[in-house]
């Protein structure tokens, strides 16, 4: 799995900060502003549901991967990334796996 | 960045096939059925708006993550994963890579 | 409070089905079908939560009109109508009044 | 059409208010704040999406009956009412009516 994916993504929406809006749709939705971004995160989570309600994969992962691509773009207009989101993830993965030992010990 | 988290997230996710809805959240979750996942997810996106709105960087990490996480229980409830949607971003970042390329040469 | 305004608006809802899309937005709604309905709810949800937390009333009520306006299209384009919705606001309403009641008693 | 239902269920959510919050499911979520408000509409809006992809029409008005009460939820508890949404509709009829009525003398 190329992982490294999401690092060299959030470098690509990061330069795109220097884009002109007429050339980069990034740029272009970094120039409408805060609301433009949230209103797309809401719009790829509904289109997420309607893909696994028509059972599609290939219509999830596109959908999924809009999703992530936008909830990135947020992240970058806030000045944060994917590292932040992936150690969260990791720590509750610990935790996870604490809280499931734990219970085996009982 | 410790990207490989995802992938240790997804073994874990189908691990969590074997366990008991009651000593699970995700096992109880897979229980419930799709439409749950899928609650799930809309939450989470209402969540990221309204972290997003505040303006709290600790909680648009964590309101992320979330989303995140539900996406990939999906991914993992309809036999995918997250190599899938990670191919599907390299995939449009080397479009949009030769389409910046062209435009330059342009 | 002018409340027949659901019923004619339902019925020019009903109306638009005869209409051409490039004549009529909720025609040409129609027209793209369920999917473009539902995606419209989605964004005027996530509009409506964003509204909300800017905390500006003539917004609210302009998102939740275009959230209540796009749920009356869903209805019209499934065959059904804001009277559906309305009754069974009132069947809980009387429920819940009649629980109310109840506990006064007690 | 027992339209006034929305004016009844109106003052009923205003007279929550005064209510205790550990008997009263709306007094609740009002003292839980805005951002409880507003995840339950985000919850209801994903609701009615997969009603709709179901194709369940008891179910679909069952979750936009959900829908609307939540706005109204928020309406309430801004200070503000159905009547202002109504009079939004009927604002935006009139002046589709009379685009209407241009295109026909056109």
């Amino acid at each position: 799995m190329n992982e490294d994916i999401l690092h060299k993504l959030a470098q690509m929406l990061e330069e795109r900060k220097q884009a002109e809006p007429e050339h980069s749709y990034v740029a272009a939705l970094y120039d409408k502003g805060l609301d433009a971004i949230l209103k797309k995160i809401g719009e790829e989570a509904t289109e997420t549901v309607m893909a696994a309600k028509d059972g599609l994969p290939d219509k999830i992962v596109h959908e999924v991967a809009d999703l992530w691509f936008h909830t990135l773009v947020l992240l970058t207009y806030q000045g944060l990334g994917p590292e932040q989101v992936l150690a969260e993830l990791e720590r509750r993965m610990g935790t996870s796996g604490l809280t499931e030992k734990a219970r085996r010990v009982q």
